[in-house]
């Protein structure tokens, strides 16, 4: 079974593999659509991150119920010494008001072990669920994801969380440059702006689906009723 | 000297430094901007990538004049063999009538070697200016650009090239990730969709600059001008 | 001040630099000198590997006052859910008799937050000091090392740790391609066979230094005397 | 069929597969074993890297026989420019009296494009075998090795070339901790140094095969004879 998707029926390649795909949700933290957040402290609307939750929340509870399917969470974040912080990304957090490593309502702000750092409770992470903690907006650079998807002969990714223009797509550009099949699902993912949401799913779409191809959990859905 | 931009003067610490600093320019062959390359091939209006052809060239004429200002081209394309091609990046293109590795217009399409894979003539590269070449969107993946860059000390990056959505966002997201301080320039940049390339410079403006700043030529040339 | 080492007095640039120095600790675990770990699960002397303790104690305890000095300590090490294993590394060590995972006199062989997996007592981190996990036997691969380093400004490195010819050693590769100037020190390392702590160190002495330059723990006591 | 090997035969999961298998050759350039090159130049016993050229000889032809079976040569060499070469390298390799980038008998020594840098007649690389250019030690850092590789489905290296305890080993230590299953050949690797050399092999062995597994080409041709 292939999932309805634009620019093209996704995978490419045939039916989707549970063995060989895992749904990826990323960085559904606190920090990103909880009160006291970092978002929030920026001062952005906490609905156009929020509102992914509950699509975020039916896929899962689908996916975990099929054997084999792999989940990946992650989790944006800097050690409490900061040593893994850019100079410049530190500098851009304070001048906005929201400065990384300083307290906040939630604890120290983007930082792990933090309040504000956990995964919301609406998608904690379950048993033989896979974390992934990484200190920049791309899911590859400086962490072990790469090696757990090839541990694991996954191959394909369904990409969800926040936000999307930036963690999301920087993720996605990132597997697709190392040759992931990629998903990314419209109701699943939100960004601090609207019109910068959308704008990125429309780069999805170019030249054929340059990053991989566009579309949304129900179609997901509706794909696997056969599992 | 500082660079007027959006939204904060760049870089974030201090003067212009040429020693540290590289001008990028992306991307800009044929194949994404000339008669009868892979964009003109999938269908896209070619005015709109090649519209930065002019800014660039005025600003690296005048780089050119300042002693030790890096500069550095890319190029996207693939090995005659195609072993660095993703199948999924080959499928797509095929969807979409311009097969990378067939043969069109201009040689075979994103091939290394062929004419539609080298830099346009008004950007030629000069004696001095590195070249790197790279199987994906990004310019860090699977290429020595980090070890060019560590090597000649530069930590701050001026992004231009196209397209603005794809190869240059990718470029400057995976160089944000490793710290580098970044500046794309709206006039010296172009994507197949004119509200994707405008997108593209608002994401870059989110959260008090996420990836970096946001100006034009004109801010450089004027910075630039005491040099 | 220069350190006395072979083939050349290190680093190659003139003084030692604090600022952009490091002493690298290397998987100074239980797991790999400890009673009960890995290492003597699989049948070795431990005290081939656990000779380096001492002298790696009264050089740290010297570094320590020294104003900064960066000390980081790695950990080899896998996740509780074993993703980050590849299916190999599992294999070898179930036929050597002490399967990474399985449960074994220190807690699970080489797994994080086990007792086996801590590092000892005795070159326990101190406040200020990073911890690196890796999955490897290299530091670098798969691991946010490279963008500390950049952050901090390191750049040249004094490698100690076990053992000597496989995770200093590769760590010492993966930093050398990188441009990081290194120094190991012959007593502060240790190998599972005294014949291949000492053909490790002849190694980094070939071709002008290929890897670096040799030196112990008495040298760098003495060049840094002047701190 | 599997192949006889020590510490265990290889691979660990089955016969060997052509189509999963690749036989990389590495560094097989007059610099490294051929008159006028950098490891003459540099004074040491040419036939100590030559010896391997007959070995891998004898092997390539009969794979090339073998349907399916990847062919991939690397060369270490830098950039004209020398952009890619760190400081500290340079700096040895001109102490020891053969700096990189200095014009020796096979011109500019260790620089792509120069006849000291090309692989040697004997082992040339033919139509549809691939080649790394890599700028370091590693056959992974800063290259799209391990790209091609996960486009073609390969999982397990066969390790020949020069030298076994530098380019060979680092190369293999990078594709070990990638999850990569190696096996590397005695008598198809040879060092500047025998006791190095032997020391290289030794270590693989360690710990229930730490790096992989040694083998020779009479025992990989004899696995192969079904084929």
């Amino acid at each position: 079974m292939q999932i309805a998707a634009t620019p093209y029926i996704w995978p490419y390649d045939g039916a989707v593999d549970p063995a060989k795909t895992a749904l990826m949700i990323i960085d559904m933290q606190t920090d990103f659509c909880g009160k006291g957040g970092y978002v929030e402290r920026m001062g952005y609307d906490l609905s156009l991150t929020a509102r992914a939750i509950q699509p975020i929340q039916r896929l899962l509870a689908r996916i975990r119920d099929i054997e084999g399917f792999t989940v990946i969470h992650t989790r944006e974040g800097h050690k409490p010494d900061l040593s893994d912080l850019p100079a410049n990304k530190r500098w851009r957090s304070r001048q906005i008001g929201a400065e990384i490593g300083s307290e906040g309502p939630a604890g120290r702000i983007l930082v792990r072990g933090e309040r504000g750092w956990q995964i919301i409770d609406e998608l904690a992470p379950a048993h033989g669920e896979y974390i992934i903690d990484k200190p920049g907006k791309g899911s590859f650079y400086a962490t072990d994801l790469d090696l757990i998807l090839k541990n694991k002969g996954i191959t394909h990714l369904i990409l969800t969380g926040i936000t999307t223009d930036v963690c999301v797509h920087t993720t996605m550009r990132e597997a697709n440059d190392r040759g992931y099949e990629c998903l990314i699902l419209a109701d699943c993912t939100g960004a601090t702006d609207e019109a910068n949401h959308l704008a990125a799913l429309s780069m999805v779409q170019m030249q054929g689906g340059v990053f991989g191809s566009v579309s949304d959990s129900q179609a997901v859905l509706k794909a696997l009723e056969q599992y």
